[in-house]
């Protein structure tokens, strides 16, 4: 993805031109908008976390989907990986700073779900309450 | 010698017991992680919008989806979509207030990755430079 898109509007919710591509929001999205990513990231918050523990902090994760998630935030920065060299060896898990500088973010979006949830819903039922279905 | 699990940290990132189901970060992932859904509400932050202009402002999307992602969104309650009693019909869609109250943390987001896009480049190239293809 290329840089050096600077938007020229008073306040854009994005800073990056027409193309949308090239801000980089669809990249991102990949990982934030991957529950399992997202639900990963937020068990870490708490702290270090070996991998079983991780595994029951995120409920419902299979031990693969699990393995896919923290390789792809290991590879991303978001989440360092320590094996210590005990028998058997013993496998840390924990935020990076700049995973933590996520965890900002995601704290945001939960509150901001929190205080919408009720109205969401509220929408939906009256949207299928007076929508027909097509 | 063991690190110690620091899971009592003051401020959890999400405010939602063991479950995480419970606290509503998944579903509005289900929205807000929707690569489409974001990139029309981001096209809607800047003004009201007519499904052509909108198909405009949002590159790659076809009509289908368009359709499709206006229409949750209306469902959901943050977006609008007012029919002008003229021939033919117009029809204008834009935020409702809930739809911009999201905006700024889209722009969080957006400011997130445009702050770490780099450092996330370099992590996987290094990644993919020093792991062995499994």
């Amino acid at each position: 993805m290329s840089v050096g898109h600077t938007a020229v509007t008073a306040e854009p919710v994005v800073s990056c031109g027409e193309d949308h591509d090239d801000c980089g929001i669809r990249d991102i999205l990949d990982r934030v908008g991957d529950k399992w990513s997202v639900l990963v990231i937020v068990a870490l918050a708490q702290g270090v976390h070996r991998f079983r523990e991780l595994q029951r902090a995120v409920p419902g994760i299979s031990q693969r989907m699990l393995t896919l998630t923290v390789r792809r935030l290991e590879r991303d920065g978001l989440v360092s990986r320590t094996v210590h060299p005990t028998v058997p060896p013993r496998v840390d898990y924990e935020l990076t700073p700049m995973g933590h500088s996520l965890t900002h973010l995601l704290r945001s979006l939960a509150d901001w779900s929190a205080d919408h949830r009720t109205a969401i819903a509220e929408s939906r039922r009256r949207w299928d309450a007076t929508t027909p279905a097509t």
